[in-house]
């Protein structure tokens, strides 16, 4: 866990107007990571049914208030005898013994086990009183009541004790667990019928933009589509959280600020009127309603973004350029709405080191969200490096990060690179 | 794609009847696998909304049928001028335009830009007639109506041309392909609305054993809860299949076959009674009603489980037991889902390579599935190797798979790791 919120918050400071300026400075990612793991914890819990819970986080310790299985079983299908009385039984010394029953799961048999006796038993099975033992079914010849063995099996063999799988009292898991479809398995068989996990944060998603038409639509003369929505609701729900319904919001002030404060979500996104343009009125509304914490990211294509609060819930403007959108989501908002759920804000994309087929020019100051393609195990920068290009990143497999301090990577060298499947 | 089916199916064998027997025989993973591979094709596909389409597999190719944007525009906040006029600008030569007006995203400027002249712009506006440069904000200075810069910008600079992000015609994503949220992006600015993908397998699961409680139940007496549906549900659902109706159902015949032969998904699971016990029906209802191409599997703890088809829809028969229950899904079921829905039959686990912390022995003939734990960077086995100790399978990391061939693997040595999360 990380310190408390107040320490590492900036202070708030006069607004500055970038709009037809520029941006003074720009904040370095990892300081607006920290801020952002400083300021969010996880949501408060909710109950919910455990067939819903694989996936979710668990928000409490659980201990088992039963043993599994509350009794002895069988491991195998066989017969259960008295291991003891096998000993000495082999292929030239078969021994016999008497089937007095037939035990299967969930159906008992209710007597004691005698000398020389044995029980047709089913693998579940609780094991009769006395016998200790179960001889596999392939290591057994049965007959007209008598059951014939050629090897012996010592006691405890294929016997599956009480509390074997979870003992009274243990605690199955812990507090902060992404479920497995195994763990709810476990939960059921400890009896549990609900569980409580972190409540899944709902988003609130704004899209700005005059020139934009709902998705769906089909462009039309200065006219493009809005992208953006469809793609943030996929990656919010990717990441856990709840899209509610999307709005597409005048480049207006008024629009933008009566959208901002009446969003009842547990995290918002602006995307489009981020940046320093005449129509960029987020920043200013943020500013004024809430706390404008960081505008301008030293990061490549998502300068133009910003991270902000508004009672308590983050707020991230995002770029409309597309590339500069998905980039802003993917540094700042993802890592933020999982840290909301309960999860990590570690990539949530799987990562391996591969040479650059050719270098990569950067500069100094900012971080590169570079777009490569993977062929013959060799990572290619695509060539365009265009914001607004969105289709770069459906011909890419991956992207790599050029440190801020780096001036770029020689062909040849060898780079992590995160891949987008 | 693999061979045509009939080549690689078994050849259908009269029924050898296990029960109380054992198996005769086991078929090695490898081959099942292939079997499953040779049979099973992807389903048909399905029309559904795109805001549905983030993670589906796309079942056509698709050609955009317009250029993205299809108009020239600017890729910064700044002024839209003819480039050629500012050679020559530096800190010392500052030039002067007159601003002109504005072009907005979706409004534009619609008079052509003459000598001298410059239009205010911001990102995305469409770029007015004769401007052909776009200098940024931040390289320029306005105040009067004048603009005055002190940089020179080549014809081009900072302009997004028309088709720059797809051009019309271009291929922008091919069948087969399992969408990411920017996929879905790009589709929307070509105007699409609906998407053609490969349906979701449905899945029927049939959970047998008298001994059993309904999930969401306390375990009572001889009665232990059924733990395999809930875990079930989940993997079918992370595997991208809609989990119907569970049926618990008795241990008898008649009611295994009633279940089966009335099921209506694309795929079936039936766990428990797989085995060679006196209850267990399915392998027979399954070899009578249909075909079972396989009963008896070389590897542990999942040997008791079965494959067949069912008027060419597959079903698992999955050991009772939970972690058999889970191999046997993972190693057969889950790649025939995955592969149904149009995805990979490869592990849906993330592995790396990581050296053992103890030996683990393995029996050759056949493939083990081994839990372990990541301790200081290596592999722990779980002591415990029982198919009922689910909780071996919340406990462990991650699973090391020790082939047919093998004995075993020493301490030390490197072996890949898949990991549950």
């Amino acid at each position: 866990m990380s310190e408390p919120s107040d320490k590492s918050a900036p202070s708030r400071t006069p607004f500055f107007d970038v709009r037809m300026r520029g941006f003074r400075d720009r904040a370095e990612v990892a300081d607006v990571v920290a801020l952002l793991a400083a300021r969010l914890r996880p949501l408060p819990a909710e109950e919910i049914d455990l067939h819903e819970a694989s996936g979710r986080v668990l928000a409490e310790e659980i201990s088992s208030p039963v043993a599994v299985p509350s009794f002895d079983r069988a491991a195998m299908d066989g017969y259960a005898l008295r291991g003891q009385e096998t000993f000495g039984a082999g292929p030239y010394n078969p021994l016999e013994f008497r089937i007095v029953g037939e035990a299967l799961p969930g159906r008992p048999f209710t007597q004691p086990v005698g000398p020389a006796e044995a029980v047709r038993i089913m693998t579940g099975a609780p094991l009769p009183e006395r016998a200790d033992a179960v001889i596999q079914v392939e290591a057994a010849e049965e007959q007209a009541g008598i059951l014939r063995i050629s090897e012996a099996v010592p006691p405890g063999r294929h016997v599956g004790r009480r509390g074997e799988d979870i003992e009274l009292g243990t605690v199955v898991l812990c507090a902060g667990r992404r479920l497995r479809p195994q763990d709810v398995g476990v939960l059921a068989s400890i009896g549990t019928a609900h569980v409580r996990v972190i409540r899944r944060p709902t988003v609130a998603l704004m899209i700005t933009g005059d020139e934009l038409l709902p998705c769906g639509s089909r462009p039309e003369g200065y006219r493009i589509v809005d992208s953006n929505s469809v793609m943030l609701e996929a990656l919010v729900r990717r990441d856990g959280g709840i899209p509610l319904d999307t709005q597409l919001i005048a480049d207006s002030r008024p629009a933008v600020e009566a959208a901002v404060v009446s969003a009842r979500a547990d995290l918002l996104l602006i995307s489009g009127g981020s940046s320093v343009g005449k129509e960029d009125h987020a920043p200013r509304v943020v500013a004024e309603r809430g706390e404008l914490s960081v505008h301008g990211m030293a990061l490549r294509p998502a300068s133009p973004a910003g991270v902000g609060f508004l009672q308590d819930r983050p707020i991230f403007l995002l770029p409309g350029n597309p590339v500069s959108c998905l980039c802003a989501y993917d540094f700042f908002a993802g890592p933020a709405l999982r840290r909301l759920g309960g999860g990590s804000m570690d990539w949530p994309y799987r990562s391996c080191r591969l040479p650059l087929a050719r270098k990569i020019i950067s500069a100094v100051g900012r971080v590169d969200y570079v777009r490569v393609r993977i062929r013959d195990g060799q990572l290619e920068p695509l060539a365009t490096s265009g914001a607004s290009i969105l289709s770069s990143t459906t011909r890419a497999d991956g992207f790599v990060l050029v440190p801020r301090d780096s001036e770029g990577v020689g062909a040849g060298q060898e780079v992590q690179v995160f891949l987008y499947d």
